[in-house]
């Protein structure tokens, strides 16, 4: 069964049934692996530079925390929830008609969950440092934070939607969850200077939580959200709808 | 369907149809979400560096942004539009003969406007930094980089038809969004502490206009279309012209 | 047959067969190339920096040489031993009835003294340099890391579970080598900085045995058969478990 | 047809017929592809440093060159050469009984050939900067380099074997490419720091020519050609060989 199969997410019925609590479980395991390497980089670059302000070796070893640690968290939810990993992602497939609303709000919960399990367990591991929140870099208003987590998580839905939602998706949805984590990493090399590059509530949410700071982190949830229902419900009229219509008999 | 069908790219039909706007929709949206990234990563290495003069490290995350980018670019565009994202792909598709005139100019419409929106939303979201234009590192000459931007953009559009464009790609065609995407991280790698590494006059013409900066432009056009035109043509004439005849009966 | 098969690691059959002796070479050769690269990395570091102390820049290299050599130790012996390269992998392997007894057993020597060749080639080729073991940073209790390798280790062996060892794992299989190799990427980059992030006991064992140094070694085989062996129990629990019903006939 | 394929090097004939042409020109372009990234960006550091001497960045950024460089080489010649790029891989494969003896020389050609025309356009696109030959690190034995380069050339060519070349290699061999290219990006972090960590005959051969200095070359002749010989005569005999005895009617 392919990434973010239309039957994993289980479209059709609206009820709670066990293979949903499984999928609930999935997400909340994938986020707690993604969200472990990508706050922890953060603070083991903390760690290794005394609390130094952010350099492009940074950068890059924040990008590739998060990249490697998505693509890991997609593959290994991919064949029981879908893979979301992500409220943003969750909420896309929904405007696009991919999951439905109780099934989403049970994704929710569990992306949350272990968001903010990842980020208590990295406060004992790392023997009570910061999960620092994350927050704007000195020039930066709130504004451009908003638009930039606009069009970030719309490239970040998209891709989600081109690769592994799309029923024409072919020898790409094997690829899928490469594209899905690495899109973040190469977002975060050029975001990541400006607003931290979250492109994902569930991922702000925890550190937020554990390190109770709450400067603007509604930017970390609209921006996001809207990025990716405009890129759910745009490949999905566009680029999925037509798709409906029979084809001409070809081969491909 | 693989990535840069022929079909895709509506070879035999020189008319533009719905799929035709479809298709540059999608060009649009891959080349913005690739150039947000790239050239963002260069932003955001100005940022942290206060216009530090390029470093290794640098370079990595440039190189990393680029080629991610660019693999997810592709990636997203693959079943749509063959995932061009780039003129000079489009112009060696054009010369071996896998995309019309026609198509060929509405990608390229499509290429360059997807580059000025993400250089203004660049502009937006950092509040009023500069998208530099590429230029010349001291000590390079401008026909150094006129043959440097040749040599490079032979290399990725000889991979794009090597990897995709082939009828015989087989299990490769899996990968050619990887190909394509990390042949442009490699070579700027090296290219980069000279040129830039360009590869794309889509990549080139956001941040010049944007900037209004036009020095030496003509390289970022002359080098990759020629390499790009070169790369097809010899492919498509050595490679794939004589997979046109019958083959003997095997099971490959 | 596809990595980390079950019929590849013998289940029914408890004796050492011919297949079974294969299988230990290709683990101990494995091994052996991930260690190399991996450990290598790591002198390089402190050969290029006359033996200072970490920094962000070293710990990408360390995460991409573990990550990109554990890829390549995973596909190497995926055919031959499911390419486990790891105890905890094994014993995960072993809990959740994916490998007998007796082959883990094999399989432990095999990685054990993969890494351990891989240490003296290591000193003999840097003309003596020193294989520093694992350790503990300042600041970090020796709880701390037992609980770091232990979430770690989950996430590991939770990976190769859902990616090679699930039997409805569908096309995320064929990336389940470099899925694997990257959340060991991910887990350095965050880890790494607090306690090397080893997540393999066979990976910490070569380095003590030829440097002599055992300080705080038994965290390094605690922590990841715990967690590899509670991902075992767990995925195969509830994750496959059900799998073994009849299902639907439905053609995915 | 997959990469590697015994059919595309042409085993059983041991005449040059056009496509043994084709295939030879196929390593000359793969070869000048990884070549000019790899060893441009050992030039691009020098640009940017100033000469400086080599640091974890650096090597860094040469891993991550030469890995992607080849992943890409081996990919766009995988269909049509087989995608040795590596005058070590066609010994080890000829070895194997891989290739015939004249193939294997016109491959040899190509690829001294493509590297050296590389090096020739890297000298005049940066304006004339010097191509360092490898060269031992300070403290490094000439031994200890020739060990080193068979080690990690044997974990190279074994790769190749286990995921290219063996018959049985399944879907590992989609991604054989990336696997090899990584093995070496992988070497790189390790052996770099210490003989510059070549693997490869023909990407010493080129710079050695050009910037004509040939302290030590035999290094990195030896040491290459004996870790693939090995490499091929071992995986064939122990890994292969038994596969050609009827199988035991199975159905993976």
């Amino acid at each position: 069964m392919p990434p973010f199969s239309r039957v994993a997410v289980g479209l059709p019925q609206d009820t709670i049934k066990p293979d949903a609590l499984k999928a609930g479980l999935a997400e909340f395991i994938s986020t707690l692996i993604f969200v472990f390497a990508g706050q922890g980089s953060g603070m083991a670059f903390s760690k290794l530079t005394d609390n130094g302000s952010n350099t492009p070796a940074g950068l890059v070893a924040a990008a590739l925390a998060h990249g490697f640690g998505l693509f890991v968290g997609v593959s290994v939810g991919a064949n029981i929830s879908g893979g979301h990993v992500n409220p943003a992602v969750t909420f896309g497939a929904f405007l696009g008609g991919n999951i439905s609303l109780l099934h989403g709000i049970l994704y929710w919960i569990a992306q949350l969950l272990g968001s903010t399990v990842a980020c208590l367990l990295l406060k004992f591991c790392t023997n009570g440092m910061t999960t620092s929140a994350f927050a704007l870099s000195t020039g930066v208003g709130v504004w451009n934070a908003f638009v930039l987590e606009i069009v970030m998580t719309f490239g970040l839905v998209y891709t989600v939607y081109a690769t592994a939602l799309d029923p024409k998706k072919g020898s790409v949805g094997t690829i899928a969850p490469l594209a899905i984590g690495l899109i973040v990493a190469a977002n975060i090399l050029a975001g990541g200077a400006f607003d931290g590059a979250s492109m994902n509530p569930a991922v702000s949410f925890g550190p937020a939580l554990v390190s109770w700071d709450w400067t603007n982190h509604w930017v970390y949830w609209a921006g996001p959200l809207i990025g990716g229902g405009l890129a759910g419900v745009i490949y999905e009229l566009i680029f999925v709808s037509r798709s409906h219509e029979p084809l001409p008999s070809t081969d491909y």
